[in-house]
């Protein structure tokens, strides 16, 4: 039973989404992956949202871009926490995805993170659940270990090839 | 029975959507106005914007601030004309309210107008009405005339005064 | 006879205005289209946009980019509704163009969408002729239709083929 | 014992971040409340967020302005979820605040809320431990309803008073 | 005669406005101030800027806000120098009019201004007509000399008072 | 003898500014061209810019991105128009420039164009000299009434051709 | 003998300068300050920064708005090292100064801290002069001591009265 | 032994902080380069910043993009001067980091240099380690003596060959 629902209101965005999926699929997460309008199909959506709480999910991953209300209007739906994911646009960067997803009124919250930030959205969502899970909670510090040997691996490899030769190698 | 529906979803944006229901007055035009909330009551809201085709309303104009979905929502449940009006806000100015309102993904436009420009709002509803409405048209024509003479007025004024003068009587 | 005028100030925007023009040939909307620069040519901007009332037009769409005076300079000389289409610019990713377009000072608005929304200017203008044209509204619902069935049927092709595979045949 | 960790960096923050105890107390969440700073005392810090977990802390809540480090830093000792409130700055308006909180790198997700977002920033909180107690489950749909009850009443006095009654009240 | 038209949109530019038609007058320098609206009496605006070289008007400065069209359209009408002031704006802070006013497209240049700079654009106008008037031109150097020792007051009073005193006496 | 001096602080600016160049040579008007940088070769900036009025100069065109300080020197310098052209700059598409340049203090403006508008600052340059050289008053009209029958070419072309030919032409 | 130069473009920032002043006073570093402008007085500006180097000054701190040239033409002619204070500006936030300062071409780096950020500009320029004077490291030590004192203070009295009276007394 | 140490938080930012080793070479100025991360191993970047006085480092060089902490947790360990580098990102241009980097808090600056301004970050450590080397300070004259004269040759080229030809031969 899917625990994480991952929604975007196009295909365009599953090149960005995939990141969420992959990094739930590394920390063991079960989750849906949809596409899905608020716009184009808002009682799809309505039905979704409203019935994904009673369905097992704890945490919806929505992305969007531009006038971004997907995330918005699955928070005014869905009573456990949404993660807002700004899709980058070719015009503004992002910056108007940001805003419809960050800049959220009193009362309906949005998790926002990084403009095309969908693996640290898997990351946000597997830490919520992390709360009540102690099994996910050591994944996730195995994670964070992974991710210093990795930098120190670089800052090695700096130190003994000097930054001409990294460099060349990039 | 009304043909413009004034929607915003707070009270706080009224002092502003005053000045579209000030302007509608002034044209002759039927509108309701209500506050209601795309997050905090969207099961009403849904209602509210999928039923006013049927009960005649002919353009719905919404004003919102911050995250705005107000207007992009009303769009994909209301077949006829949305203008959305982006309210000042604190931090941004109003350009996040803007960009949620503006950058509405291809299918489902929102006529969108300056921040703040309730009156604005307005006359374009009666534009919009007036297509076929020949009376409406004249109407539109009369304020046309007035807003002319108005400026007309007081470059007159600037011209009998003087600069120095006329700006101590403003 | 046109009911709507397609406007652009330079062809170099003409493969943005394109997208109007065929979503109103799919309508079934008639319209014109041509190329004129309220700067370059102020004379015959004047007569274009004071006489289309005239000539049976009833909406102008008109896209520009940068300093983009002219949707605003329509907006001032035609009575019936202007949309306006602020193209996207090297330097300033057509937030230049958006300003100019959308921050229309009181009494002469201009109904702006998106940058480069030229399919989203003419589904506006579409909803607009269809507050008085039942038959119009019509293939408005069925283009919403239309829509909702695409999103499913890219819904059903992600459930089948799983993310990875998708991304691969896009 | 505190379930919520609710820091700012100056106690200039303070009358923000009361919002989001404020609500904490209204959902019956026990918090802990302090002014610490990972700029001014990194030591006692990095002691903070690093032993929060073993206190049983299970989400932080983190407001600053400028090049607001405090959230990121939570998020990188502390494994468990960190949400971040971007303080609205004379200058900026709470862009540069904004930036410094949510554009996190990979690895290290803030759950950002909107600008002075400390009451919205309270309800994640609960939402977030809602996942595993019902019970403030519960309340948090309580909450929903009570908002949707506040919205419906300002529709009604609308409605009953007019809107320039309604503003003279205001 | 007047060598220098000073065109404002709306009456509440005045009080900016003001600034350049005191500059022109310490320098010596005829012109002429009115309120005219490109938008609101297009006929009225056509004639003016058609007409300016005709009657012996140099060089027009205009100034507007928002959606800044006046200086741009002064510019496509009028054959020679057109400075445009930027207005600031309230949700803008006169990006807008700055955006609007500078990004002229290629062969209509207006020569923009600091938003609010009127005295600026009084004194480009001045050196502008300076080209062809040495007794003008001596009078701009003197102005410059009375700049510097202004300047060089200021530095000498803050010698001598020290900082806290000055500060106390500002 | 030059009577406009372009002046460019970096050789990589010469693609942009040569269109001030050829634009000059279309006029017929006599300039100088150089690269000289205020910041890295102060004094012989210093005696250019001071100099330039003696030696005949009577406009300076001056190119400069990023911290663009090459404008506002010479504007302090000489006494005549300077025109400032912002240059694009990869990370913040010249509004660094644009604001560098535009936003001078009281007393020392700088005529600002578009960003990388070197055509037009060659044309607002022309005009300039236009205010007491009748003949190049008449290339200037000459050169509008090219430009508007290049719109009407291309309108024309349109026409006849239909926009899916015209955009394969392209 | 001052070791660090405080400049600043207009007697409006002495507000702001002061607290680079008081900083330094604080610190036990000599300074001299005064009203100095690139744009209305070069030659005196070029002589000052040309001969700060040989009277003994090994910092200069300047501040300036809008378009900020005064730190970065310091650069170009002082040897060691330049710190550059964006001022606050009514339009732009201080966007315009920061951008300003801190967008210099390669080879003249400006040092440049928060806007309006007078105090960390002295408190940079004291830990320069640090690198080679151990008594002032001491100094600045302690400092951080202090600051970090006056962090803990604010805590325990958060913890003592809680936030609501903590608020009161504010 | 390092006078310098050059950090970056990913390998990514390598292509960038090259130009400033390359700078520090150049100046014969002792450095150590290494990536380390604020986020990903903050025990390792606390020590490393901590210690970096005692083992002789006097300038630290931070370069990092987004929310871009390591400069200014740099700054709140080590004593002496932290310069910041803003790289460029994607999504923001490198604004996010600007922001994240130069709006530091009252009591802990960070000198701030332009976007991707590696080299001039080296450039200002080598100014700030000349204040008490002077040795190091003729080897910067000197470098600015080599920058004027590659200025100069490229505008006597310019001279010799005129614009067009220089151009091709870009």
């Amino acid at each position: 039973m899917a625990k994480v629902g991952i929604l975007m209101g196009s295909d365009s965005d599953l090149p960005v989404m995939k990141k969420a999926a992959d990094m739930l699929e590394k920390f063991g997460v079960d989750y849906e992956m949809t596409i899905i309008s608020a716009h184009r199909m808002p009682d799809i959506f309505v039905n979704y949202a409203s019935g994904a709480e009673e369905r097992g999910v704890e945490v919806i991953i929505a992305g969007a871009g531009g006038a971004a209300h997907l995330p918005g209007m699955c928070a005014a739906l869905f009573d456990l926490p949404v993660i807002g994911i700004p899709i980058h646009t070719k015009s503004l960067g992002g910056v108007d995805s940001l805003y419809s997803i960050v800049q959220m009124p009193s009362g309906i919250p949005v998790a926002t993170v990084a403009i095309d930030g969908a693996a640290n959205a898997a990351i946000l969502a597997a830490k919520i659940l992390a709360v009540s899970d102690k099994e996910l909670r050591g994944r996730l510090k195995e994670y964070k270990k992974e991710m210093k040997e990795g930098v120190l691996a670089k800052a090695d490899k700096l130190e003994k090839l000097g930054y001409e030769k990294y460099i060349q190698q990039m």
